[in-house]
């Protein structure tokens, strides 16, 4: 996550860093060396066929249909993502409360807590598709094993629960108040991998590039007539406001990716361990900060 | 569901495979022929209406309306399937761990669990349409008999822990939990089969097709005289645009069935085999892989 | 509900059935005679006064803003609908699960469940406005004397969980759970009786009927100069797009009308009773299947 | 809230009750008046400045955006407004149901009814920010000297419980259903709070009404040009429209003022009354009827 | 947050507290002096290039979907963070109920509630990133030394019931309760750090602003042909509305900022102790008074 106050306006002339600007540029250079060229033919050679600018408008509306669906579902899948991780940091926060209230081992208790940090660990790696095995949490290696390791952690934390509770441990209140957070637990687990495993539908991408490539192919058969040169400079500035909106909702439809608008998912683990230490007995660690306007 | 990465410039150019392009290239070519057939007249015979650009402008915007409204509501259908049975697979797990906590009889869990698996596959064959009796899975065909059969597996699911409570093998704190996780299974199936069971309103439909036609055929109208001999072609990319999007909300609006954007049911019932392997003492199966990019 | 599969080419031409053409017809050939009218005397005498086309295309963006909005309030409130009564299907069969779980006595899970079946014909009987005396289930017959049919229901079904509760026959367990279910069922009551009894501000009926006559009429002044005689068949279009929508919205914004877009309740009635058989050891009656693609 | 059928053609010409056209005459008539002055203007003297009907368009689009955007968030407000009075009338049901449940004593039963009777008021009057001393209520006058006086009825109510559970009268179950009972109506309650004390930002309400006079009081000199004397008669139709749409959303937002917009809330304690009349062995009132198509 | 009742005539042409103008006077001045000079040496030099209106329009419609988009997001971010702000007070109001009920000890349900208005405040200190040792509530003060001072907060509430629990002050019914509620409070808590810590996307802010003032600098030469010297008035109301909605955004999408349009926290921190303050025995304090329209 890029974190940066609001632009000023030297920042609007020249950031680069958390902008889309580098990634399109190329397109959008190819796309105004066209349009130079379309004029060109047109003023040199002539007979370029010309199209019809209201006509071309309904084209833009399409267009601008299209992108603004899907700038919605990307954005709503990454607002989504954010709030299933930080109701996931709230049911770890509530865990610990619980296990205080209803599990009076404080061995156990401490158990528990670490196996629900496993968890959030665990969780963050196989979101991000990262090797269990070179955790750098030592408890969460020892999940590479298993079939999923998120739930495995969990299914630990339930079998405490359950040994507990049929040892007398824990009572009927404390078993379902436990149980039920779990619950809350593995239902928004299941969100972020809902997120993760189902791309928003690959036909919308190709409708999309497809259409805001022609669009702007098509662009200078129906400025040259009038606008001239200035062409390519209005076929470029179209081309960063689209293929630019193209591309942020490509990056925040994968909101787990470690791209620039990723879930900070690392901050958020690291604050699970703030709110966890003094449960813990444990010395706080200090919260995660942005390396070069950079939260991971 | 089709997995693919973002499209590079290769599969713009070319993907077929998850493209709509193939069931609307029919339809496109006819209209783009008509188009033609239009600037023919209007150069040879002439005498051929032409239609004011800026009314022909307002009628673009209220297609667009219409497809953005149907876009929406597709998608949202989508989306909600997807979100309901990412919900299943976590309330399967909570009850593989809530039987861990709450029911002492290890043959009694493994019952409880095959019957949450029967019920899960028994769901996805009834949203398919598919016949009962040809289960793959043995316990699923035992169902065939039930008018319901996914309500089959949760009457026998909640028979047994009915069983249970009245004979001691479980209290009154899992009696509670067990029969909250069923309730919150059959809400998610009940919404399940209000997307399956309740399409859009067809007289959208109606509207949409009627319109989308209508335009495209009275677009040469308006472009004839000043596009010329490029209508045929802006005639198709406009085509290609509206009759495409109508084309993906069509299959969109409908999750369930086995189209290349259908929810990918069976890799979920396969998850929730994996998810509740260790629970039931045997090897997690391997997740279901692609083929040629389509998950099934 | 109108029950079809998507339109083919055949349907576009000729459905009328679920299409709202039959009603709009008048209006829009009053139109288009109108349009007409204006075309001729703009001809022969001359001097009618035309409007500027861009101008005119501000206009018609405000009026596809309040047609855009209609419409997905309306398509809201019937989705709504819809999700309100398949969550009261699940609430009955989970309601039947429980009672299974927590009522020992077979009798008195029975008059429970008869309880529940009454409770969802009355709700279906209030909201479509139809006399309770004359449902053709005996036992809401008997409801009729109530000051409010549906909820004297749940108050006799409360009331058997609240004797059977004070006799030993129900534990705390069960009566939480009991009740519970019984208040969830009473909020999705309310919310069917919000929608029932909230109509769509009046307002805006007002605003869109009148801005779209007004727009229709004024079309022809603008469309004169540059369409001539085709504009009578323009404005037809545009009335069928407009007026159409409008006819849609209203209807759609009563979801429990007996209307070709309405609820199916009838059916949703049926699929309890069905799921409820086993449990009452009845013989499950067939699912209502549509008559001319309409399923009541 | 207004209470009419759909608008027949008669409605449409004629209806002022529940339309905005009283209100916004006069601005609509002096933007008329003042387009009138420019084209006489321009005809008479000439050399009043033009300006350019596409570049107009952005500020209608500009213009159509701010409005949508506020007439879905006052829609948004009005509907949640009576989703929560929706949802207090199904608690105060439920609330009926789980006290004849957990609690014996018939007398403690009646006065936590009318606990819950005397909340619904004081909070309909403390929405309307009407005196509570006036109360037509008698025990809701009693509540006059609180710091809050619907809270202060659902303290008495939580205090009746309390009361009960110390002396066994309800137990560990009731304690529990009711407060969380309680619970739910406290969180509807602060819901229609915050929409009470939590307007629109007022900087939307100034941006709006300065763009739409500033967009009318533009219209006539992109008008007069092309469309000379209709020129104030579409100003009026566009102004019709802008204003009083802008007029409605002032009026949806604030969903408890007693317009003929606002939520019935007087209907829905009415509707408490009768529900609640069986448990309390009191004969029913009467639902409340419109007067003159207004239900207060 | 602003409290003025709806703009009259006056307020419309000269409210200043409250409205945008002043952040924006400057640039809106800035482009109006660009385009008087563009106009200026299109008339006295000539050959400025001129733009097509039409193509323009596109442009147009790009900015209003990035600004509508922006718009809607911002506007949800706050009223979101209002929700949680309005279900915290109530969750404050039922905890007080729920001690009443749970709690014997008079002395033990004081402290309770003083933890849990000591949660309040230190969360509104967490959200503005005030110094918690400046606290004007002591007992906050004392929570400087934690690591997250309303996690302390909560956990020091969360202490008392497990204390109790252990000891027999409370039973497991209560226990249930109380740890239900501060897990509710946990959840909002997170949703408003999840606000306060995930800003809008700077991508987006990038984008908006670099299309805004393009589109401004721009547009002079769209308009100077037809518009001539109304260009910079023009230039300016066009500058005042994007940039306008631009700032109002960045605002909105800051709620817990010191702002005129931020959440009242201070209020609704005062709310919370009138409501809570018959429970602790004390005068309830007055509600707080906007100053000059302001309430904080």
């Amino acid at each position: 996550m890029i974190v940066r106050d609001r632009p000023d306006i030297w920042d609007l002339l020249t950031a680069l860093r958390g902008s889309i600007v580098p990634r399109i540029a190329l397109p959008v250079l190819l796309l105004a060396g066209f349009a130079a060229g379309v004029v060109g033919l047109d003023r040199v050679v002539g007979g370029v066929p010309r199209l019809d600018g209201s006509a071309f408008a309904v084209f833009g509306i399409g267009l601008s249909l299209f992108l603004g669906f899907r700038n919605n579902a990307a954005y709503d899948r990454w607002w989504e993502a954010r709030r299933l991780w930080g109701g996931l940091l709230a049911d770890l926060r509530s865990l610990a409360r619980e296990v205080e209230v209803f599990v009076a081992d404080p061995a156990l208790r401490r158990a528990m807590l670490e196996a629900g940090l496993d968890f959030i660990h665990a969780h963050r790696i196989h979101l991000r598709g990262l090797p269990v095995d070179k955790a750098e949490r030592g408890s969460v290696r020892d999940l590479a094993g298993a079939p999923h390791a998120p739930c495995a952690a969990l299914d630990g934390l339930a079998g405490m629960v359950a040994g507990a509770y049929r040892d007398g441990g824990i009572d009927g209140f404390g078993a379902r108040s436990l149980t039920a957070r779990v619950g809350a637990i593995a239902q928004q687990q299941a969100g972020c991998e809902r997120i993760a495993n189902s791309p928003l539908p690959f036909v919308y991408s190709l409708l999309i590039y497809r259409t805001s490539y022609l669009y702007c192919l098509l662009l200078p058969f129906a400025l040259t007539g009038a606008t001239g040169w200035a062409t390519p400079l209005f076929v470029a500035v179209v081309g960063y406001m689209f293929l630019g909106l193209a591309e942020v909702t490509e990056e925040l439809s994968h909101p787990f990716a470690p791209s620039p608008n990723g879930i900070a998912m690392d901050a958020i683990c690291r604050a699970a361990e703030i709110s966890l230490a003094p449960h813990l007995g444990r010395e706080a660690p200090p919260p995660l900060a942005p390396v070069n306007h950079y939260l991971s």
